[in-house]
């Protein structure tokens, strides 16, 4: 972990190799993607078929699970497991069902009516990866959005092990979160089958959740076809810490979010430089415990950096520059500085708020803009399985007084049939 | 103009030919972008330098307009066009800031609290095309919005044309519309310099508006880097109509949108033979007088179709299915119908609310989704113009009655630092 003291400069120079760790795709996997969504676009099934035989091993004709393989997989998963999920899908669900928005409509003079409706989309397909980035946290955290929504299918697609199955725990998820169907078909092939439809896979209109580089090039090349959720870099922390902070804590949780991937970020702005050493001395002791040290390691060594600061506002300063998915305020009276905060995916408040209570429990959303896209990016919300579309009522008096000023307006243009089209009244 | 009289498969080849007309993005355009996009990044203003030599035949270092510039634009537009710009920006304003969603903050037992932060994007570029579709309307739809929404800056790129200058129409409007910094660049070097910044062109956090395939590519290839808008394809109207309607109209509002673009395509859906027949003929006697005649003639013979349905409801399944950006509802009391329409960007009421007091004066956006995309896209809205951050404060008992679960799920998903961060804090 690399330690810095703040000074106008270095601080920069640690955060510029932070930052360029964001991966542009590669001409390659573009190539090798498009020709595999050309490839389902074309045959369907069968293409599905081949390369769910070459990229997973596994030799099927029939990607849909039925009921009783979900149920069997729920019945096999322990009650603890079950009772948290559940007691998290409510906490999600009741978040996210303040994030509905309402239709409305408004009248002005001469009888006009006009307004905007928003209702969930009709079908929404969501990619749940396989392997060891199985989290049926993720099933949850897609999921319940869209069902708030109003989504009337959701489809999920996730890759086959080896033998064929799927993990129960996302099998649980996706029961308790309301999923409809289940393909067990992942990689870009299935985002082209969700995109386009295959015999048995239906065409969705928007796919989201998380994927390796070949999943996430596929959704990039088939938005607008569909609709998408954000490309997903790798994941960040940055903790704000003043001296009142706990050195326990604050390693904690700068591991929990490193554990995740070897380019993954962990970030420490603190205005002591005691509670820095002490933090970094935390971190050595805690991580001979954890089972992914090795990814801890590399990453924090890569990716990690602690900075002192003069002052909180310089801190405060810098996090809002880097724009982090995870921002920690660790510090006296941390809802104070909540205003402050002008980029970020997630806040997470005082010394009770860890990042991971986030990730599986309080409520709102885990799925973040990564990369510093919390500058223009919002966590995944019930907004994003809506559509709006609005509405314009107006009576012949109404339209009588605008004529004039539409007229002009499209005869500047030089577009006379927009002109016409309001003339032909009169 | 296609007739067809509906069987259940004619009108169903009639549309697919109408639907197919989206066109994908070529090879070639895609390499060319690339590598002005990599040469703005790399070399910034003189990068724009060559590219606006080249490409719009200007020579200049200074791509900034100043304020007097502007001004001085403004002043050379007519009282008329001025006034009518202003009423249409009230009503665009009007409806737009019913759009606007608050910050919000809840609170649960022992202490919780938890919240939703919006705020507007700290800077925003707009796209407007120069030549003929330099289009004053369009830059009050994407400029007003971003106002509303609380962005701090709005910077506006434009091509110039051959003698240096920016069209007077336009730059009236962006001082109407509130737009802050306007530069005289254009083509995909100008979406390069907005989403990575030049020397003189600042960083901003989304692009919007229209642009051609360079355009649209350069926004598709930047977006992740910068946040964009849908991608805008050709323009569309289908009108449903019973046989209360005025063919007059019908013919006016048909040409109205195929005038755009001769891939526009225009739809007619009706319950009435005489109706479809008599609007044809309207169209032949209406369009000898419109200055596009010729791109009229040329949309309507490729992508224009009248359809004789059995009934409203064959009517609006249809249209549900094409998901059109503009549908105008030309029936007997049109707002009963309103709840039926499942896709569609805007909708346009009775026989008084033509499609251009949408496109000018009304107030709803203009920027709708297009090629079948109102299913998941939405028109452009405040909301595209802000970012949202949630926020969770957690107190040590309320950490601790969910402490189990979020211990069973972290080891559940084989992530224990995520367990041990919570585990550390008792």
């Amino acid at each position: 972990m690399k330690f810095v003291i703040a000074d106008g400069q270095s601080e920069l120079e640690a955060l510029k190799a932070m930052q360029a760790r964001s991966t542009e795709i590669d001409d390659n996997v573009t190539k090798t993607v498009q020709k595999i969504i050309a490839d389902v676009r074309s045959r369907g099934d069968e293409a599905l078929k081949e390369y769910t035989l070459k990229f997973d091993g596994v030799n099927t004709d029939c990607f849909e699970l039925t009921s009783e393989d979900i149920d069997n997989a729920y019945n096999s998963v322990s009650g603890e497991i079950i009772s948290a999920l559940k007691r998290a899908a409510e906490n999600i669900r009741d978040f996210h069902e303040r994030q509905l928005q309402q239709s409305w409509l408004t009248t002005k003079e001469n009888g006009i009516m006009l307004g905007q409706r928003v209702r969930g989309l009709k079908r929404v397909g969501i990619y749940v990866p396989g392997g060891r980035a199985a989290y049926p946290s993720s099933v949850l955290m897609n999921a319940i959005p869209a069902k708030v929504a109003g989504v009337k299918e959701i489809i999920m697609v996730t890759p086959p092990s080896k033998d064929g199955k799927v993990n129960p725990n996302i099998l649980a998820a996706a029961k308790v979160a309301g999923v409809d169907r289940v393909f067990a078909v992942g990689g870009a092939q299935s985002v082209a089958a969700l995109a386009y439809g295959t015999q048995t896979i239906p065409k969705v209109d928007k796919i989201v959740g998380p994927g390796n580089i070949f999943v996430a090039t596929a959704k990039k090349l088939c938005f607008g076809v569909v609709d998408i959720d954000m490309i997903a870099g790798p994941s960040e922390i940055l903790v704000i810490a003043d001296e009142t902070a706990e050195p326990k804590f604050l390693a904690a949780d700068l591991m929990s979010q490193a554990e995740h991937d070897p380019m993954a970020s962990a970030i420490l702005l603190t205005t002591s430089k005691e509670i820095a050493e002490k933090t970094i001395e935390e971190i050595e002791k805690q991580k001979k415990a954890l089972s992914k040290r090795s990814i801890i390691e590399e990453s924090l060594e890569n990716f990690g950096v602690v900075i002192v600061c003069k002052t909180l506002d310089d801190c405060i300063n810098i996090a809002n520059e880097i724009a982090p998915e995870h921002l920690e305020l660790m510090v006296e009276n941390p809802m104070e500085y909540l205003g402050r905060i002008d980029n970020a995916g997630s806040v997470f408040l005082g010394k009770y708020a860890p990042e991971p209570l986030g990730d599986y429990f309080a409520g709102p959303n885990h799925v973040l803009p990564t990369s510093g896209t919390a500058r223009f990016f919002s966590p995944l919300s019930v907004d994003a399985f809506v559509k709006k579309s609005s509405f314009i009522y107006y009576t012949k008096e109404a339209l009588e007084k605008g004529r004039d000023d539409i007229v002009a307006l499209a005869e500047c243009e030089g577009l006379t049939a927009h002109a016409n089209s309001i003339k032909v009244r009169f």
